[in-house]
């Protein structure tokens, strides 16, 4: 029987589609499915190392980017974000509810086994290697290997 | 034979992407497919009962934040939104060439028996009760749920 | 064997949005996936005739927001927009990396024979006509008939 399987694109860099690929990533494999992110494009602020503005990336306009996109501490909401004041609001309405903060969520993927890949084309675009990014990071590949991964699974673009 | 079954994750609150979803849904339905409509997110303030700004749910903050989004009748559209008043017209051009409205895109899922799903997590962090909700809405669950609901779908995240 | 099937529905007009669904529409059409792109609302935007800002359309609304649109050459970034320099700047990273750029890409498509569809009631919606795509259209068609096209496939929605 094969197992259920969830691979999602985080394309996003957004504070709440990440909040919600990774509350999706998790409630799957807490249930014993086998689950991949694909991180892309503004996606890969999730997963980079430094977690706030930097300079890094190769190239002048890349590192101007990369210091721009801001890291995991900076993700925007993506509606009413005031100047990125939101973000931490409504990780204060999430910890006081008790539901787990996206750096929760992180953890808890982490711990699932659930796997990090980054997509090669945009990390070439924006200058990133791979000690640019966390450690969980265990892959860098193209679209047709991610295909390749995902077949007979559910396939979501946040 | 199993049949055809299509589930959405709602997530945002944008009037041209509520569009797409419910055309999408609705289309579906009529050619008998099974869809269910799963409501996370900015999505939930196209299914509150209260269609205009209104300070609902419990917190503080939760209910500001439900007061700015608005409700259905105050959805932006992603791009060109001219200050709110782009929804308006677009539903002018929608209404002048004969083709559904939004309000008439929900009203059709109603008849077509789509089911319509509230995320558990969103409306806790929100603030929002059932009775924020319009009737409409059968069940209000979690990740797990949706997934087992969606087995054999096509899933979109809209 | 039924052969492999991704079905992508291009709803978005964003630069990076486009370079995403080219990216995954190539890649897969590469390793003899059957790839359609179902272009819809803000998509449409991206395989007008006209490249540039043009009044064009059906109705006074629709020539407008056809204008502000402003074809191929003025897709925005969905974020660090800049005024829509970004995307120009993105191109010149990609071109730098040695990177498909988006006319690229498109062209490519063209050449992996992707085929290139049309969402009905968006064009009805926006006043255009089959005239005023490129000629690489090859079918105008409802949902229903999207949704026949994609059995069997992995679909996202962009």
């Amino acid at each position: 029987m094969p197992s259920k399987k969830l691979s999602i694109i985080v394309f996003s860099g957004d504070f709440d589609r990440a909040v919600a690929a990774f509350t999706l990533a998790t409630g799957a494999a807490a249930v014993n499915w086998e689950v991949n992110l694909f991180f892309t494009f503004w996606g890969l602020d999730i997963i980079k190392k430094k977690r706030g503005h930097s300079f890094i990336g190769k190239g002048l306009l890349a590192r101007f980017f990369n210091f721009l996109l801001g890291g995991r501490k900076n993700l925007p909401l993506s509606r009413l974000n005031f100047g990125g004041i939101s973000p931490q609001l409504m990780t204060g309405m999430m910890r006081s509810r008790n539901v787990a903060t996206l750096d929760e969520l992180i953890a808890a993927a982490q711990q699932l086994h659930i796997k990090f890949i980054a997509c090669e084309m945009a990390m070439h675009i924006l200058g990133l290697t791979r000690d640019d990014l966390i450690d969980d990071v265990k892959e860098v590949i193209g679209v047709p290997t991610f295909l390749q991964y995902s077949e007979d699974a559910q396939v979501l673009f946040i």
